[in-house]
């Protein structure tokens, strides 16, 4: 499942360090080194998936528990009433530039339109 | 499951014409009437959920489907190589503007970060 040349799957082994804030047998939430808002969390799936392009219909809860989870996460920050921003960038347009599938947790302040 | 107050459920019920791109028994994806990028997509369940904060466990498969579909219309047309962005609005600081549920998803040029 793991890819040794995957810095998301070298963190998910321990192999690199995170500031990792949750985890279960499927998924790690972990800070964004570069964060862009007060909140900003990564949540990957454990399996490496490079993009969304590599999704299969068998992932679909997988992929569904990245979302669900982020909510449960968002109420245990305490930024679900005020809001939050989920992001998933797939390939160059959308500057993806970790290829393991990575959703972005965002949240603390306000969010413009368009998203980028 | 649906709610007659709600303007995505009045279009699922086919009250409200919209440009419907895709559906199947669990979801409608539309073009969004205020476009942010040539492609501009929003992928809906047809079960009534107000925001990602009132997702339950069981839902996961209905929510991962919103995604895997997202990558799948991408493939269509022929976005999935150059790349798109999907994004998620939850409540007001993230400009949530209908109260149910929708995967926007975005490409067509190249999108900035941070994504709002």
């Amino acid at each position: 499942m793991s890819e040794s040349s995957c810095i998301f799957c070298q963190i998910i082994d321990g192999a690199i360090p995170a500031d990792i804030y949750y985890q279960d047998d499927d998924i790690l939430a972990f800070r964004d080194i570069h964060p862009v808002a007060p909140t900003h969390l990564l949540i990957i799936p454990k399996k490496h998936i490079a993009t969304a392009n590599d999704f299969s219909d068998e992932d679909e809860r997988l992929i569904g528990k990245l979302m669900t989870t982020a909510s449960k996460l968002a109420r245990e920050l305490r930024v679900d009433r005020s809001g939050y921003r989920m992001v998933m960038n797939c390939n160059r347009d959308a500057g993806q530039t970790v290829f393991h599938v990575h959703l972005h947790l965002l949240a603390g302040r306000a969010f413009s339109w368009p998203p980028g």
